[in-house]
């Protein structure tokens, strides 16, 4: 199969292409830069796509941040929080419709080369603080890619049922460089440890009994006392 | 009610606009730019919004082009075909997925603003030729909208039952400018009045019963021999 992969550069998303790899897909990656704070994750991405020798294309739509305005990723005025993603302070990291333009443009690459899918990294624990990360919504938006061209691209989701403790232990099978992947939503030297996608990142090496090759802020809580405030920050 | 609508300074948009002003919605308007061979038709489009004293947006999505290749709309080395839109050649005039990029974009844009809808200007004559064209496509794509954020975004094509030639008609009615509206794939001085958009506008104002007021270049065929050769350019 071929197939475009959505690929932000953090754990998730490599460890898929990884996986597709493996499976003998042809995978060429696409990361969309829609203004984020800072652009370490689309270096990451470059790095990791340019070891796998993978085409890595990168879908400039800073010209429509402004359009998409009031969220913390892409706002400089609004702080990114700080605690675990179930948390109700997260919603200000929403950024609207942000998974429906990533796949519009993904389909459109696909169609555009005759490939056969796009896949996306969404796990189990995707958040439903995220109303675009629904499982009903991916499945619409599946059966509208379908439909968008006459030669029919399918979106795949193949970690859906899967924990992102899960996705860890099949990344540490295939030998995912993870310590070149970034997920921190600020854009420090290091993961400051402490933001819901370091929390999260930090939890899944935990539950996976995997070491974490990871080098956060010193100024993070250790994993022993993020354990024992329930992956809660108490600040 | 308070609506996005996808606006391309062509006829079908511009009387949408005109409608829904009547009607008494609060309308803001959004063109994209995904690197068509001319700005006319932007140019067009912010001029008619200047008129109505609408707020008017342009999404830059050239950077995206590279990956959209193939259509004749964004390539300079592919010809603009000629002749009515039923005809096979104009499959070269389809953008990949340029329907969902531009949904996606826009209902971004209601999302962050606490729109209620997001509105585009399909008609029936609306061709099969291009797949997200199909009434289904759009239908599963209202659904998708509903569901990308908490606050529901609706997509609405208030025209899809009319042809093009009724919605001309209600464009008199409403007093559009017509001679302000931009159709033509290619970007002369005049209207080619040869390409497939500019045959259909030709065709829907025939059709009407309407005085056509737009200026077409002096090579094109007069309405007296389009009608003898059924639409279609014998070049």
């Amino acid at each position: 199969m071929k197939t475009v992969v959505i690929f932000s550069g953090g754990m998730d998303s490599t460890i898929l292409v990884y996986d597709l790899i493996a499976r003998g897909d042809t995978v060429k990656v696409l990361s969309v830069d829609y203004g984020q704070r800072h652009a370490k994750e689309i270096v990451c991405a470059k790095g990791i796509a340019a070891q796998l020798g993978i085409e890595h294309r990168v879908a400039d739509l800073r010209s429509i941040t402004p359009l998409l305005a009031g969220s913390s990723l892409t706002s400089a005025d609004i702080a990114v929080p700080e605690g675990h993603y179930a948390e109700d302070n997260m919603k200000a990291t929403v950024v609207p419709n942000r998974n429906m333009i990533m796949l519009a443009v993904a389909t459109g690459w696909a169609i555009s080369m005759r490939f056969d899918a796009v896949a996306f990294g969404a796990h189990s624990g995707d958040h439903t603080i995220y109303p675009d990360c629904r499982p009903e919504f991916a499945s619409l938006m599946d059966s509208a890619i379908r439909l968008a061209d006459w030669n029919e691209v399918r979106l795949i989701r193949p970690f859906v049922g899967q924990t992102k403790a899960e996705l860890a232990k099949r990344g540490a099978e295939l030998k995912v460089p993870f310590e070149r992947t970034w997920s921190c939503y600020k854009g420090g030297e290091f993961h400051c440890g402490v933001c819901g996608t370091c929390v999260e990142r930090r939890e899944a090496f935990h539950l996976a009994g995997l070491a974490d090759p990871t080098t956060y802020d010193t100024k993070a809580p250790t994993v022993a006392m993020m354990v024992r405030d329930n992956w809660r920050i108490t600040a």
